[in-house]
């Protein structure tokens, strides 16, 4: 897939843009609001930020990001569309169907929609079969959930694809058989959301308080487990019906307000505002997104480290990505210096309280570069799976400057000598002026995927070492290698 | 607090005497099951696995558990007691009652209830105003929340001390000022439940659907932010009234079933106990446990990284606990070995995708024993803002061995030369197990606080540098520093 068509760029559709962009995928969007260059270039700098932040695969280039005046414009061209236009079903009607005439055969279209029937958004398309629902939550760019539902008219097919494409994006979509209003996730949302309104409403509990309930609580364990399986876990060995004869007689409690919905009379109105304004104490939207994707990026880190959940859905999306945003071919390199492979800007969470880079995270860009190494003398995940990877045994680093957050970096390798199991290089971590931050001295070792032991690499990529030690040869040897220390 | 008294050993009260335990304080419970010694043996199992993961700081010396076989041995000698019997007021009310009889006045009595008012609670006690509810989240000994509410005769400062007590065992208790049914966190997971419920019930989906509608998206938000902080960010700069004029009327639409319960039918019964089968594919209770415990520790880790909500709550207690678990002055430690000044636990978020350490966090650890060094020699914040600090210049590392998330590790200090300005050491990185994961070849080198250059060390800190130098001259010399790297 190169390029996708986007109708709106709000906080959904901008979200939208921000994952395929970062994605390497091309843009074509849609918005008449005057103000949706701004707002879509506010979330894509959120989006840069939270995803450098999460993924510790190499991301590819950066989509091109394109703003268009029709809605057909931004179908014209594209492999996907994807609409998010305000939850008003005559304009996301009316917009399918603009796009639905200018977009090529077998373009799969797909709604975000918080909970309209796709068998109602399809009714003016020509080709209606194309469509169904993708629903993302927000942040699009961090929260893997995609929920796929067609409509009566929709074709399996298109589901299907629509999935892929998801996929392909790193999400997870879930595929539903049945097509209700509100599908499944927004249900579970909108009867917690009522339930709230009736506690601020009856003065039961401040819009903190109930928040504070939920994310000191239950919200902890919402990200790893849904209530099902929180609730087979309670019920013990005996099972979930177990469960169901010991708390079910609790549903017949009066323990939540299920008649009606509260009226948003304009004191309820006044006091959600108030209480809402108190809970953010002084802190504006802006800052609110940053802390709410800091903690998010925490949170998939930590389900990444358990392999489960959101967490896998991230560690499989890098896998994927180590394999796709491969560098070109040893030819564009030149070989005859120290090889130039990665490059990055200091982020401020790698800083100190002085606003100094960390002394550990000297040897994270120094390690993401030994990477970027491996990758360029043939070490893909197929390799990666099969044959195995080289790992750090011994390092000798010093450190000659500071850094501070924002600082670009580079880092250049000179391969000092290798045989068929080790490789021995000579790393720069470099400012942009050329000022050498530090240097080190690594020791490679391949380790055998099956054995877990060291062993020899692969001939193909024995080879590239080699070339790129005989071309190294030629370079004087860094004064410092090979020294030790002492006083 | 030296002795709780808990009344139920089940999954809560189990959950209650691990996180008492685990805070070093005595508990002595009681529970007619004859099971309960070797239930509430489980959870603690599970709750010393999961807190030793969780906590960076030191943990007090275990309390005493103790089986008694009345509930008035339990509150006898207590100073506060914890009711956890089954959801039965009758059985509760009986079981408060005999234990007020044998309770010391001024003692506060609280109740696990997930929502039955404490003004039914407290009706058959000697001394009402004693008794507040304190209701935990499962697990107990790792979920913050607990909502503490009183009944129309509980005193002000009953509430008070049940709160003060939560936060000493590392709680965050939730005052509510009104008493209703269901409290506030039940409530919103029992209209939750209820529309999950239907959904199963009408075909829609499945539990393990419904429950990755959760996991996926929404419920990654919950382990930071709840509803209303949530949805004022999604309403952008205008604030919380435009997101309900925006999103007001869907609350009208047909998103979720309110007129009443689900039937718990045995066809529903049924459907619901082989869908929750199938979504657990053999796993059993006990393995669910841990998976849900890891993902709940790694979702902590991830929150502490960002001193935001429930992770504060945890850094806070290990704040706490270096105070009140601190380690005695340097006098204690035997300069005649290599000294172990830092200990820690491997956070979740420190490993990759493969679940290992990342090569630069090996350096953060060995960094944060070198600023344990620094503390110890004599640098503290006086010093560090007049004088100045060392910093590492150059470091010879050698990985020896993987390191996982949860594994806990020791580096051990020799320190091998130092002069007027710069300290040579030698330190190991140590697995519980005494494996050395890795070696660090370091040389420290003293920056003048004020001129930002290399400058002597101040006297008293270089006369303790020299005696440690010295101690640790009459060691054997680390075969490996000294060494170069190379082919």
């Amino acid at each position: 897939m190169r390029t996708v068509g986007l109708l709106g760029g709000g906080v959904i559709g901008g979200g939208w843009a921000a994952r395929f962009l970062l994605n390497g995928i091309d843009v074509r969007l849609f918005d008449p609001d005057p103000e949706a260059e701004r707002k879509v270039s506010e979330v894509l700098a959120n989006a840069r930020r939270a995803t450098r932040r999460l993924m510790l695969a190499p991301q590819p280039e950066e989509g091109r990001l394109t703003f268009v005046a029709a809605p057909e414009e931004a179908a014209e061209g594209a492999d996907f569309v994807q609409e998010s236009a305000p939850e008003r079903e005559e304009l996301k009607r009316s917009l399918l169907a603009a796009a639905d005439r200018a977009a090529a055969p077998g373009v799969v279209f797909a709604s975000s929609t918080s909970g309209i029937r796709p068998t109602l958004l399809q009714a003016d398309m020509a080709r209606p079969e194309r469509l169904c629902v993708g629903h993302p939550f927000n942040p699009v760019y961090l929260l893997p959930l995609v929920e796929v539902v067609g409509g009566d008219r929709t074709s399996a097919e298109t589901c299907e694809r629509a999935a892929a494409v998801y996929r392909e994006i790193g999400m997870r979509p879930l595929v539903l058989r049945t097509e209700i209003d509100g599908f499944v996730a927004d249900r579970l949302l909108e009867a917690m959301w009522r339930e709230a309104l009736w506690m601020v409403a009856d003065g039961i509990a401040t819009t903190e308080e109930i928040d504070d309930a939920m994310r000191f609580g239950a919200g902890l364990r919402f990200a790893c487990m849904g209530s099902f399986l929180i609730y087979r876990i309670a019920g013990g060995e005996a099972g979930m019906r177990h469960f169901m004869a010991q708390f079910g007689p609790a549903l017949q409690w009066p323990w939540s307000r299920l008649t009606d919905v509260p009226e948003l009379t304009e004191e309820l109105l006044d006091r959600l505002a108030a209480q809402s304004d108190e809970q953010a104490a002084g802190m504006s939207i802006r800052e609110l997104e940053r802390l709410r994707d800091d903690c998010l990026v925490a949170v998939l880190q930590g389900l990444r480290s358990r392999g489960y959940g959101a967490g896998e859905v991230v560690a499989e999306h890098e896998r994927a990505l180590l394999t796709r945003v491969h560098p070109t071919p040893a030819t564009a390199i030149d070989e005859s210096a120290p090889v130039v492979l990665h490059a990055t800007v200091i982020p401020a969470e790698w800083t100190d309280y002085n606003g100094h880079l960390h002394e550990s995270r000297y040897l994270q860009v120094l390690g993401d570069a030994s990477d970027a190494l491996f990758r360029y003398v043939g070490i893909d995940e197929a390799y990666l799976a099969d044959a195995g990877n080289y790992f750090t045994v011994e390092t000798h680093l010093r450190f000659r400057a500071e850094l501070a957050a924002g600082d670009p970096v580079s880092v250049a390798i000179h391969v000092l000598a290798a045989d068929e199991k080790r490789l021995h290089a000579w790393l720069e971590l470099r400012r942009a002026d050329g000022e050498v931050a530090a240097t080190a001295e690594h020791m490679y070792l391949h380790v055998d995927a099956a054995t877990r032991r060291s062993g020899p690499v692969r001939a193909d990529v024995l080879a590239n070492v080699r070339r790129l030690a005989g071309a190294h040869a030629e370079l004087p040897r860094p004064a410092a290698a090979g020294a030790t220390i002492g006083i």
